[in-house]
């Protein structure tokens, strides 16, 4: 993880800054948010500009260059991370903590008044949009588009734009066809008064229309655009090279686009979907905007740059119905989630076996070297398709950095002496897997023990707690610290989110954190969330114990008022290693559920590694599922 | 608690919606809202319109009516009571329920196309009114301001308003001269680029001046309004009449108002105090919006009548910095908040002393008596004002509705075969009291038992707990619930409220509930707050048991990346009724607490009956404080 030299990358930027074949006029701020043209957390190489200006490569954090300043702003997991890759041309503002300004309060004080600030309206959703404008306006600011991006203007040697095909993914595996899925989006459309809904974000498309591609690594979409009309027509805007003859098959698509509106206009009440050019949503949208007979739907997490083509009184800017529809798994998701997080334990199991004797036997393993011996016990799985995210194995000091990810300058050899810590996850055309596993291959330090100890304890009482549905997530992120906070601890990070079915692993709109989610729905039988508290001591080691849950339906005792009470499901069965357990800070009903846990882990994985003919990862998995009481 | 009959009234209503002497066009629909045009949680009687029209005394509650419906919004504490209280032409829209719409989302389905809302905009707040508005209109409605009150013009018997003396209180229990608190505001008001201040929350007002009303039954407060300039000069808009010659002399007052305004003149960096007729503040302040050299602060929780003669771009509409200052108490006021409660907490031991003997003796006491009677104590302590609120004081099933108030309809005996609630307080010069015990003077059911121990298992919890400073209130929520939630119980209030020194017992900014509160600034030292979950059994029981606590530093053996733990301290020190707990349910950590909580109040509590010579409520405190372990 090296610094970046900057002071030549914001020379030219600033330059262009007052450039007007740029802008119209000199701005004094030029912003540049982490995300794409679609809002994207992981981004195609293409679309790096936060990290080429920056040097900052987290997936998260925004950058801020005034004529004077250089700012970065990152949330706790990146801390270090950010430390590390920013020259001295550039100052962290650590969100999460509160002395922290946001970035609106701090360019509102920090730029001469009458300042213009700004921004790319693609890579801006109008939710971020309208606060900063307000804010900087009541400051005597104002937040311009500046439609030309400056960053790429200046990016000499910029990838290309990704240009993979697209895979169709059977009913076997989503459950639902996207005609169906496109006929429950036209009902919300119907509810909201709207005849016109622009879909933006890459998995919303990806999952509506059971399509997953390779644009981006780590999530299986592809760049596109659709807009749904209540008439059943759906318009998929992608790059055409990328349609094989399958997605053709798939969407049932028509030679050509005339013909398809033909065939819409006999059909009607049938769903249809018509095919265009990447490029062409924007004069596609111009076009439709004024012949709508409702209203027209852009989520406001979508581009301000989509939102500002259409007159606020016939703008619908709630959420995309898409994004409620896909957290809550189908049954036929939820099964391939639970068959992936088999072969994923199967996996985790031979690589753990494997690891540990490496060690013992004092043979040079690095967190590079494991992260890809683990990539390849995943790949021996059925319907492996890749990883989820970038392995985070990191060892000792390294596991400190929440978000670390091992380079060559930083990879370490794992030891008997040190914590390792391993976050990682695969995608398979069933579902999508992350878990976390924190383990010492020697002696654990008291300190070290006591703290892994207490992060179960969160762990646990997360995992076990009943709550009445619909509560926001954020309710519960308590119950994971408390253990920590009763000895002056904690972690700077949320406790869960949500996760795609074979897509993205961070996947909205709910989670569990001390932040309030905005758009959460309430807590709701089949969401699919991770449980992943830690504990982090800067420079020493790092904990975190993760596993995916689902929510399903609780049998109290009692119903009060019908509040349809819920409980997690554990869909990850990986041993929790016992060494680093001490067993009289649990209850009676804690050591209970670990053994519990580690019944399920052998029930539900030993066959598959039995099948598998594994038996080092099997010895392993009996050896660790050992009862602590 | 009587049905009103509104058939009448709701049909005058309707009349004066369509007549042009009130309304420029026909508006559709009227919302009447809770407050008066301070923003009152308590109303003086000539502000009770929601009362008035719906028949609904509760304290929190929104009436609308429409050509056809007429519907009143009020959250789960008062469901019950609005039930008995509504008649047949009343629908009761239940808060907090997920199916339940909001006023704007019902609105904005129920009225024809091109609708027009009315509501009086010195009754709505500017955070009340945009929001609302926005939505109206997105749905094609528009929200109108009704300058004359509606309501009013239809209240053949509506009571005079209130005028009562003020009082001056002294630094002896306010801990800061008023002049040194305008000086701090005059520096919040420096930093947020602001000359001129509105003050128009009556609590705000009563302690920024160290003064103390009676204008509002149970809040020592006086109708007024206030303006600070950053000049010095403090105007207080009052009726004259309320002024007394000892308030005079504490606001160093001159003879007349061009008097004082040439004494300004001349000292310039003093705080001055000018007074004004409480009516002239629209034109007094309508003059000084033009002469501002910066901008004008006036919170969006003020009425939208005053914001509305603000251009937007001068305007700083954020919480009033009063709010934030009153929360964290000083040395002095937060000794008078722990004078204040062992003082309350004799009376209350006195109280229960003598009902226990009363109950056991069948002679007849009724809730209302038993509320009496304990007043009564409460009068015998030093510097008693008053009660802080209405007595619950309620028996069995009436216990189950969370806000009970009991009137002759509904007075109940206490006996030995049911639940007894009581939840009270009492303002004292010093402090502000509210405390709940839920107590049984036969056998309670073993139902009733385990949801008494579960409730005082979530109290524990939360009065136990450590957690970072500045973490917001909501966040600890699910502490209190836990219990209950692990066998599908819950209870449909907030966990706490802030409170006022010697004012609103009810006080914001900040409090724990599942809810988010808005202008939480985050849980800080020094902050005194409710702590009181519940369980009730409709038509039944009802259980809560309440203590105020205050915010102290914790000193846990960590001190992750110094985020200064804190934990709460009681202030409350009334024994908890040891027949209702099933000790088998209770950890050991918890029977500690409750032996430890009980010898503190014995230590307390104790000295102060002996000196008093209340040998019954001594013998009573010492009998119920027995360790349980």
């Amino acid at each position: 993880m090296a610094t970046k030299q900057t002071t030549q990358i914001l020379k030219r930027l600033r330059s262009l800054m007052k450039d007007t074949t740029f802008v119209t006029e000199a701005i004094q701020a030029y912003i540049v948010p982490s995300g794409d043209a679609h809002q994207s957390e992981y981004l195609a190489d293409s679309d790096q500009r936060r990290a080429f200006v920056s040097g900052f490569t987290g997936s998260a954090g925004t950058a801020v260059i005034t004529e004077t300043d250089a700012c970065l702003w990152t949330d706790g997991r990146y801390f270090n991370q950010a430390e590390k890759q920013l020259d001295a041309n550039w100052t962290l503002m650590k969100e999460g903590i509160p002395t922290t300004p946001t970035q609106g309060a701090w360019l509102a004080k920090t730029l001469p008044v009458g300042s213009k600030v700004g921004v790319d309206p693609r890579l801006f959703s109008k939710d971020q949009w309208t606060p900063l404008s307000k804010t900087l306006k009541s400051n005597g600011h104002i937040l311009v588009p500046v439609e030309r991006n400056i960053v790429d203007a200046i990016w000499d040697d910029k990838p290309p734009p990704p240009s993979h095909v697209i895979q169709p993914l059977g009913i076997e595996f989503t459950g639902k066809s996207w005609q169906d899925k496109v006929k429950d989006v036209i009902q919300e459309m119907d509810a909201k008064n709207c005849s016109l809904l622009l879909l933006t974000a890459l998995d919303d498309i990806a999952w509506l229309l059971n399509l997953r591609g390779s644009d981006i690594q780590y999530n299986p979409v592809f760049f596109s655009w659709a807009l749904v009309k209540t008439n059943g027509e759906i318009h998929l805007f992608v790059d055409p090279s990328k349609v094989t003859l399958s997605v053709r098959q798939h969407l049932n698509l028509e030679a050509d686009v005339e013909m398809a509106e033909l065939v819409s206009s006999q059909t009607n009440n049938n769903v249809l979907a018509i095919l265009h050019p990447y490029e062409d949503v924007d004069g596609f949208l111009a076009a439709e905007i004024p012949q709508q007979p409702k209203k027209i739907w852009i989520s406001d997490k979508s581009a301000v740059a989509f939102s500002n083509l259409v007159a606020e009184d016939i703008l619908c800017s709630d959420v995309s119905p898409v994004v409620f529809m896909k957290a809550i798994k189908n049954p036929v998701e939820m099964a391939g989630m639970e068959n992936a997080h088999i072969k994923d334990a199967a996996a985790l199991c031979c690589f753990f076996a494997w690891l540990e004797k490496e060690v013992e036997s004092q043979r040079v393993v690095t967190e590079i070297s494991a992260a890809d011996k683990l990539a390849g016990f995943r790949a021996e799985q059925a319907d492996f398709v890749g990883l989820s995210f970038d392995t985070i194995s990191s060892s000792g000091s390294n596991a400190a950095i929440i978000h670390y990810k091992p380079s060559s300058e930083t990879d370490r050899p794992i030891n008997d002496r040190e914590i390792y810590l391993c976050d990682s996850g695969g995608q398979y055309k069933d579902g999508t897997t992350d878990v976390t596993r924190t383990v010492h291959f020697g002696c654990p330090t008291p300190f070290e023990r006591q703290c892994f100890t207490r992060v179960l304890k969160g762990q646990m009482s997360l995992a076990t707690c009943l709550f009445p549905s619909k509560i926001k997530g954020n309710v519960l992120d308590v119950l994971a610290r408390k253990a920590l906070w009763d000895v002056g601890l904690d972690y700077l990070h949320g406790t869960s989110h949500g996760v795609g079915h074979y897509l993205c692993v961070h996947e909205g709109p709910m989670g569990i954190s001390w932040r309030v989610y905005p758009d959460d729905p309430g807590l709701s039988e089949n969401m699919v969330l991770s449980n992943e508290p830690g504990f982090y001591q800067d420079g020493e080691f790092g904990i975190r114990i993760e596993n995916l849950v689902k929510i399903v339906p609780a049998k109290p005792e009692n119903n009060f008022k019908d509040r349809k009470f819920c409980t997690f499901e554990n869909l990850t069965f990986v041993p929790i290693q016992q060494k680093m357990i001490i067993a009289e800070m649990l209850t009676k009903e804690e050591v209970a559920y670990i053994d519990q846990y580690h019944t399920q882990c052998r029930d539900k994985v030993a066959p598959l590694l039995q099948k598998m003919n594994k038996k080092e990862g099997l010895n392993w998995l009996m050896r660790e599922t050992e009862p602590v009481g």
